[in-house]
């Protein structure tokens, strides 16, 4: 039999675009004589429409998209992913469910078992989770039809503290007793570089666990926080993954599984390389399916905005890109110059503007008022926040989104100026650490230089007062990423990590700035994620607690 | 059996204050002769705890309180809720329990069965459900130990697409086999003034299907959004509520339940009042957690500034408020005079800082940039914008929490500047309606005008550009709002509302207003809740979207 892996980029509650999209499709594995062909989970809908899911017109809407594709099936078969109502008397309103499509009609559907409800996962919040398993017979091959999590009842654990079984059954478990021939799975696995590895390890051991071949297609492209990173794999019943197909775009492969010849996969890559691409995927599908062209952002001449900014051109031409300059009496002169030679280098249009004179304004109105108290933190802020009623200036005028350009360590432990540079539509670096971020230039500097060695080499500072360096209030890097690494994505207690080899002193009070700081967070732009743990909606902490 | 009912105000991850005011209220409840006292759902940790549940020390800390809690149980008994390791091999890896105790340990563990992972809860995150049912005996007396939802097998349903059976079992059907003599809830459950008669109907319907009494005590006190309003109960066999503990305020009560006496409940109030009472307790315990001492805000001489800065003069007293007024030049003389009459009123300080300095200072930053275009938004923004720098300097120099004036019908339709005025640590109107901002007003008034009255009577204005009237882009309130309510709370489609007798091109207009403004909410404070769909956690939409 020869299945088609389509792996595509789908825009949530675009069921034109999205049925188009899926038809066409159809209709190119059809050409090329291919038997059936395989979508991703929610492929209808996009994945994840949260709660768009509780409103019966988007339902209405998802059916009917399905009706339109499966008259779409006639001499070639297809599953596609959609919600599914629950008939029966009790549970939730829907199941998550993978759609097996011939003849012109819907000839079974088979509900995801697994729900995932955890870090960025909702799924128990709108679907029921399905307790029946049944293999189907198409051409003579028995499927194993299963969703995303279903075969992931044997989770990798993070930390002592996780479970590596997580749910009560395992659906393959039950399929396997009805002799499927091959295992299917429609996926809807979002991207982290530090967690990458075990998706293909899992299908590979769940392959050889049952001396099956799976065909796994995954989502590709970004929805807002969440970047879909395709890879989608032919595994054969050894576990060798024979076929892989591309990452972060998408891809499209017709494999007999028969006879799925010789050993095609993706070339290897570090990293910072695969975040990078993210990244860039992630700032590209932002803008398209929110149908902005044009973005913006502040350039102070350090690290974090110049890679923000290299990464926006990359995702969506420099030409459509508008910067702005603002510097204050404390900006060094270089700062101004390190700032502008890395615009023109990309060919990205800059405006400066000094923001000395409306600070001053500021001050002057408060003088009456604060009277006699001494300088802090306040008059920092507001330089900040007048930087920021300049750049959203520029945005709200052009019709550019403001692009944050915040990193992880910062937004960690509060280094931020709340409706200052803490602005933005989308947040690109926020789960990136200052480290990582520093690796990421001299990876976009390796075919010649595009951003100032000087903005690499030069200490960080935000420069809200004379000679200000980032380590006058934080530890170095080096330390706080790690402190921060095991504290966030680890989950490691405080104790933990001072037996790893951290001052007491230290980590308390890291800890405690990541604490104290969820106010500012809750209140931070949607956040590029690509870690196991990015801040945002995977991780909820309560702002009035005590801990 | 003398039961005491102990409705108390925790704080989320303060075991100290939650364990030592639990054990208080032991000794107070076995100085009066009780001999159980029931807590309520995870009363040792707070009421919702979110990911703090997935920190290893967080729940090891939750372990010590409950054993110090069972070694002051001697010559008495004493129900609490806290989180409990899942010991099985499978599952997530905590259930969420209410623990028997008795003679200095814990007797008895009943988990939860039935988890809320819905609207604003989310307890299949982080909780295994309970499948197993024991009830247990005590001097005698068989009591059915239940947590919240576990008697909510059947809901009350909110609209077309809701669904009534939402789990596949009944606890109590269950736990009724085993011949209880009482049934005992405790309960962490959220006011909103259109569901507070659902949750007493569901329990006067459980006693009568079941002939059993019911002990229900509920948490009082406010969590950032969630408000939870107390209203504890003894319900006999019959379903007669026989005594009802205060509303949002802290309330114990000793009852005898062979023989609990004449009929003694609460006297019944308007659902502004109501409203009005939620949101002084949200505003009061958001302080009193965080530590925070003072509030300010900028005072418009509108309506929704008014109200807030009556709510917070009521939550945290008028010396501990402070107040901005900032007046531009498109600011009618009227506005400062309210504004100024309102602030004297009620004592609280004020100054008056003139933004339009600041705002013409930016103009001319951007003239360059600008040169040739219209005004459009873009110049009122910055109005909001600079204001919102002024009164965030007041927040961060004075160490007040600036609090936000959105009402819900504003923030619904996006009519709010980002980093302007929806600047704030807390929204406290953000799920009142305009219409019943003004009906609150009303009622604030009643003994005697607070609020001047013509900020009541005017038109609703921002005043960022000449003459502006709200409903200049906005249909009028008494519309709109019904409009929202049928969109938001009731779910309903936008034909449903049409059919309801709207004009179709309104409805169109206000729910695309609706679904446009997505991103701006994201960013947006946390929001008192008081109504079945408040903005925030408890509705998720996505932001990259077609719909």
């Amino acid at each position: 039999m020869k299945i088609a892996l389509a792996q595509l980029n789908y825009h949530i509650g675009n069921f034109e675009d999205n049925s188009e999209k899926i038809i066409r499709h159809l209709s190119l594995a059809k050409s090329k004589g291919a038997d059936l062909v395989v979508f991703s989970e929610l492929s209808v809908t996009g994945y994840y429409p949260h709660d768009l899911l509780e409103r019966k017109e988007f339902i209405a809407r998802a059916e009917q998209a399905v009706n339109k594709i499966a008259k779409e099936c006639s001499g070639i078969a297809a599953i596609i992913g959609a919600p599914v109502i629950n008939q029966s008397e009790r549970g939730k309103k829907l199941f998550n469910s993978a759609l097996f499509l011939a003849d012109g009609k819907v000839q079974s559907t088979h509900h995801k078992s697994l729900l995932p409800t955890y870090d960025v996962f909702d799924e128990y919040r709108h679907f029921e989770p399905n307790k029946e398993f049944r293999v189907i017979s198409y051409n003579g091959v028995r499927l194993a039809i299963t969703v995303c999590e279903d075969l992931w009842d044997e989770q990798p654990t993070k930390n002592e503290f996780g479970r590596d079984k997580l749910y009560q059954n395992s659906p393959l478990e039950e399929l396997s007793k009805q002799n499927p021939d091959i295992v299917i799975n429609i996926s809807a696995s979002p991207f982290s570089y530090n967690q990458e590895n075990w998706r293909k390890n899992i299908l590979v051991k769940k392959a050889q666990a049952y001396n099956l071949p799976i065909v796994y297609v995954n989502q590709v492209g970004a929805q807002t926080e969440l970047i879909f990173d395709g890879g989608s794999v032919y595994i054969n019943g050894k576990g060798e993954i024979i076929k892989e197909l591309a990452y972060f775009t998408e891809d499209f492969m017709i494999i007999d599984a028969g006879n799925p010849g010789s050993i095609s996969i993706q070339p290897k890559t570090g990293y910072i390389e695969k975040i990078h691409d993210a990244l860039v995927l992630g700032i590209h599908d932002y803008f398209a399916k929110m149908d902005f062209k044009s973005a913006t952002l502040g350039l102070s001449g350090g690290i974090d905005s110049a890679v923000t900014l290299v990464l926006a051109a990359r995702a969506l031409g420099p030409e459509n890109i508008r910067v702005l300059l603002m510097p204050s009496k404390f900006s060094s002169a270089h700062s101004v110059n390190d700032a502008r030679e890395l615009a023109e280098n990309l060919g990205v249009r800059y405006d400066i503007v000094n923001i000395q004179d409306v600070v001053d304004q500021f001050n002057k109105g408060l003088s009456p008022i604060f009277e006699g108290l001494p300088h802090d933190v306040t008059e920092e802020n507001i330089q900040a926040r007048a930087r920021g009623v300049y750049v959203m200036a520029l945005s709200n005028k052009f019709e550019s989104i403001l692009l944050n350009t915040t990193n992880k360590s910062e937004c960690a432990v509060g280094y931020g100026t709340l409706y200052g540079d803490m602005n933005g539509g989308l947040a690109v670096l926020a789960d990136v650490y200052k480290t990582d971020v520093f690796k990421m230039s001299r990876f976009m500097n390796k075919d010649g230089e595009i951003i100032p060695e000087n903005t690499i080499i030069k200490p960080p500072s935000a420069e809200l007062k004379p000679g200000q360096k980032d380590t006058d209030s934080l530890p170095e890097y080096d330390d706080l990423d790690q402190i921060l690494f095991k504290y966030i994505e680890l989950n490691q207690t405080p104790d933990e990590i001072i037996r790893d080899g951290f001052q007491e002193q230290v980590v308390n009070k890291v800890i405690r700035m990541v604490n104290i700081n969820e106010y500012k967070r809750f209140q931070a732009p949607p956040v590029l994620r690509i870690s196991s743990k990015a801040f945002g909606f995977g991780r909820k902490m309560p702002l009035v607690a005590k801990y």
